[in-house]
């Protein structure tokens, strides 16, 4: 806990200075003032982040963290936990959505075990930081300990450490782990006090019946583990995950290091709501990349304060959302650094 | 208008034998289905239109199209009509939002004089397609004649015929043109049938009294004119401008020439609405990048079932929308085409 413990207390504000001359940058270039939107605050908050006035993206890192659930034995999921290393596999091989989408981008992508519930094999893109061979089942008891709940977020940390000699200019979160819409649901009802009807979705595609068996398992699970809200690490212990725990991780290591943290979707969103009740100073680090078609990700970003870039009824995960939102934050330092002004271009201001 | 009719007969369906093939890979791609949300029907739309079950894109153009209005003598815009030939100089440079969005996504930028106010100096990039020397003061009298709002969409048909042998796999609307929101807020209140002070928004940035002013102007061009929404060359001699018109000819030539229109914003979208009431089988050749912060601009595409892409609240023009919805085109291209299938990846389906 004293290396979390250390990153909380290290987070600072973003820098004022550095924003404010974004700003008046933003206002001398040839657009009228506000007229691109979000492109234009984003640039101000990487700004305020890099404490750079014109801040540049070269290294881009999107980290997709595994983990397996004990709840799956439930039937809570359309698909069974093989699927979990054999996408690992699949990542590793470039043939999975983020590898796609990463490429497109220009972005790294970091896979790492965090608690896949069987041995992977070695491979040199793999990074092995497995907790536990897959949660318990957090409808019978607390999915993991206190200690494997710290140990997955320091793991999540470490990650971000390892990649700092490569350069990260801004990091995306990602995830895999046939179960997890489960646990994240549980940890959004948990810390936003929502019923757990209302933020239970369909995750990667339940029927009627599977979907109605899911809001009772997460039901169960919270009225056997009672997690404390004004816990977040009980929260996370109780029901939650390991690559979930991980992403925690990522966040505040991101935090403490100044780089842009660009959220993916529900399972990133319910960790930065963790990280969050950690360390509210964190917020102002946090990008929302996209709103999922999960039914809980609304009450995240409006708990969290947060605007989604995009709204594509994307539900996937891995850090596909991630991706397209780190296309965004470039778009808007590109804005801010590359546009002429006003003076440069002879162009009349505004009567 | 022979041009005009020659091409709304020649526009065809999408091929549903592309789309079908498109929708049963789409199937195979070791994600859920619909996991990525409009990513994936966007690759089926494209498909359609292309009539190619794996389209690629290479060829992307941005047309960005200017044009000026008598109607700003009323005091409907905080810009002066001078700025609209400084940012057609500052396109050719490369210092605008446009060229910037452009770069990032490998798009072309053509830049076309539809009917600025002024004589524009020659330039090799800029392609001299003027109409008039800026449109009347639709307050007074209608914007152009019958054969003028004609010439403006020929116009815009010949800029995307011309630039076919250089290729063109999509292409993104855009437009120039200070006080052109006040021509393309009364083309909506008359092919919407929605009331002028409710579709009438802030342009570039208008303050109280200047919006007022702005509704007053185009109520009394709406009583003026009489534009008759069943005849939408009228609406457009009447109330439109020449590059909304110019935009109008891109629109239908993209249709014929079966590539995929990328709306712009509101003025873009007061094109197309011209576009489809000329030619209804236009609608599914179009994507919306963005819904705009304008007013008007959610009517339009609720009145054209579009489903924007991005909602960032911009309200730039020039293309700068469709320049971002172009990246998100490829996108989903990219998934189709480069994802690895359940089979190919050893993945295990649903259960």
């Amino acid at each position: 806990m004293d290396k979390i413990n250390q990153a909380i207390y290290t987070i600072r504000p973003l820098d004022e200075r550095a924003m404010a001359e974004a700003r008046r940058r933003q206002a001398n270039l040839t657009k009228p003032q506000g007229a691109l939107g979000q492109l234009e605050s984003l640039s101000v908050q990487v700004a305020g982040i890099r404490g750079d006035s014109r801040p540049q993206i070269t290294h881009k890192v999107i980290f997709t963290l595994a983990g397996d659930h004990g709840v799956t034995q439930k039937g809570v999921s359309a698909y069974p936990s093989e699927v979990t290393p054999q996408m690992v596999y699949n990542f590793l091989r470039g043939g999975a959505a983020i590898n796609v989408l990463a490429r497109q981008v220009g972005a790294r992508v970091i896979v790492a075990d965090l608690g896949v519930a069987s041995i992977l094999e070695r491979h040199p893109q793999l990074k092995d930081k497995k907790v536990g061979l897959g949660t318990g089942n957090m409808a019978e008891g607390p999915a993991m300990s206190r200690e494997e709940a710290i140990r997955s977020i320091e793991a999540g940390m470490e990650l971000v450490e390892e990649e700092l000699t490569r350069g990260i200019d801004i990091l995306g979160t990602g995830d895999m782990g046939i179960g997890n819409t489960t646990p994240s649901t549980a940890i959004t009802a948990a810390l936003t006090g929502a019923d757990v009807a209302i933020v239970t979705g369909r995750g990667t595609g339940l029927d009627e019946e599977g979907w109605n068996r899911k809001k009772k398992v997460i039901q169960k699970a919270m009225d056997i583990n009672q997690p404390n809200p004004g816990d977040p690490i009980d929260v996370l212990s109780k029901v939650g995950g390991f690559e979930i725990g991980g992403i925690v991780g990522l966040i505040l290591a991101g935090a403490r290091y100044r780089i842009p943290v660009v959220i993916d979707g529900f399972i990133s969103g319910a960790a930065a709501l963790i990280a969050a009740s950690l360390a509210p100073q964190i917020k102002p680090y946090l990008i929302a990349s996209h709103q999922s078609a999960e039914a809980g990700h609304k009450k995240i970003l409006e708990q969290l304060g947060l605007m989604p870039l995009l709204n594509l009824n994307m539900r996937l995960g891995e850090g596909t959302g991630a991706a397209l939102g780190i296309f965004l934050v470039e778009s808007s330092l590109k804005i801010l650094n590359e546009m002429a002004t006003f003076a440069e271009a002879g162009v009349s201001e505004k009567t």
